[in-house]
């Protein structure tokens, strides 16, 4: 696979496409896809209109929800995140833009879907990172702990895990198991590579589902089979779990 | 403000006031306190009937509360305070007293309204130490940490937060502000100055409130104008948070 | 009772016995025992096939659910144990034998009363084990902290309690305090002593507790006379808890 990288000449955008920061651009995406899919919850707006601050809280489970859960699994501070005051200042303008802005000006902009369709693969090029990040984070607690490693990538690629929702990010879990194997050199590619071609995997799949309005999984199929074959599960049986 | 009290020969009073140990007599009002607060709780005087180890965690709870969560929210061991025997001995044996004591005696000393006010004054006085030692404690581990230093202190100020009421102690949040902002010297206050000022103001406030029945917070008005201003809550509408 | 101990020859086999390794075969019987219990629970065969996932966590949970608790309550990260991919794989092994074996194979072996007697002894070797590893972890942590050393040997001996659980297992809070009356040197035994004696009493009461299908507790009437005289409980009125 590099080899095929280094003649489409991909090899050093990878590079450096993995090493591309992400503040304050692609976490202000985060945060705004974030808080908008917190809006679209029922009953959001009366919340903050009665009680800001459990509306504001709500906004930073939702933009910090991944740090705060990987947090708690590696036996760190809930709240360590909170030290980057910047990162929280961000997300609390978004917040206050998005949930008290005049005539629901910022709402409607962000809302727009050819606007909200370039934050969405925005925000999965920061959810992989994040995936990556804790995957690494994890090896360096435990050198062996795969399990570790796997939970900690999973939980740090979905933020609305902290509100024990099981939703539509599997592929957060898959992420994790990639990026796991690749940190125990069971796979033969670079991690600049693995981001980006999970990236833009994520990125593409995560478009075309907002753009279709479509909750299905594009592992839906490969899934259904797996579980009929290893738990006996009757096939299409696991559409359920999405 | 410090030259006034310099004037009033308060400066020395307020150092000597900071240093003032709480073990055991305002500790101990403390615990009077709170548990008296469980035992008005519906149910409570049945459980310990019933279950006298889940009236005990309970007890434990309402007086040890804020150390847990404050513990919690550092990434420490949420029972670290256990560690202090005598503490969690006398506060088991005013358990003990209040909910087992022959004919309900120690029960009808302290629920005496001039007992109970000097008790709800004595507990004010810890109440506000913990709130600055919370914030003192969180500014050593995260020294730019400000919304930190706002939590640990907001939540070592309120014990009843661990039951996930957000009661009538808003008072320990705006309390967790002004010691974050003297930590950050941003107000022109010493430390000792500030801790007298407002235990003065939190044992007035609740003495008063305790002696009328109310429930109200001395904060309403101020609040209703600036979440109508802020937020656009229709007036007196942030009433139904307290 | 080091003397009787002596002359009986038993010190040297508390001794032995107090060191030997509980991986794999003890374990495993823990492992197969937890995981019976879950799926004697109604409803969990009907989320194995359904969700693999959801199954294969809760089977996690009944097995490392004391090592999770313990960790939280001294700070550390809750999925630590997860670092030992063998245990993990072992456990994980038994769950998909139990759940998804042709013909439902391996459950009618291990629940076939003869070898669910000596698998549910075997546990309770393991549980004794866990308590006393519990307790002596604790006293390195905190030298005086026996509140402690009771609460961390009480969750590590009963996997239970994270599912809130307060079931058939008070006999490890019984354990606790008697591992950590040993650590404070109150009890004139050594502890490879009090590990084969307790985990004797455990084992035969756990074995014909099993064997009648009772769920009462063996300290059910010391009990009930205790809350009698200290809290004023009706007599036979802890039945309830139990």
């Amino acid at each position: 696979m590099e080899a095929v990288l280094g003649v489409l000449n991909l090899g050093d955008f990878a590079q450096n496409f993995s090493k591309m920061g992400m503040f304050p651009v692609f976490d202000l995406a985060y945060y705004i896809v974030s808080i908008l899919y917190l809006k679209y919850e029922p009953g959001s707006v009366e919340v903050s209109r009665r009680s800001p601050v459990a509306s504001w809280l709500c906004a930073m489970l939702y933009c910090f929800g991944s740090y705060i859960l990987a947090d708690i699994m590696l036996g760190g501070s809930p709240i360590d995140y909170f030290q980057y005051n910047s990162h929280i200042l961000l997300a609390s303008a978004v917040w206050y833009l998005l949930f008290y802005c005049p005539l629901n000006l910022f709402y409607k902009c962000v809302a727009f879907l050819p606007v909200k369709l370039v934050l969405v693969a925005l925000k999965e090029v920061v959810r992989t990172r994040k995936i990556a990040a804790g995957v690494h984070h994890a090896s360096h607690a435990y050198h062996h702990g795969f399990f570790i490693m796997v939970i900690v990538g999973y939980v740090k690629g979905d933020s609305t895990l902290i509100m024990f929702k099981f939703g539509p990010t599997k592929a957060s879990l898959y992420g994790a198991i990639l990026f796991t194997m690749q940190e125990a050199h069971w796979l033969p590619v670079s991690k600049s590579t693995l981001i980006l071609a999970f990236t833009f995997f994520m990125a593409s799949s995560k478009v075309v589902m907002t753009a279709r309005h479509s909750h299905g999984s594009p592992f839906a199929l490969i899934e259904s089979w797996v579980c009929h074959l290893l738990f006996g599960s009757p096939l299409g049986g696991s559409e359920e779990d999405h």
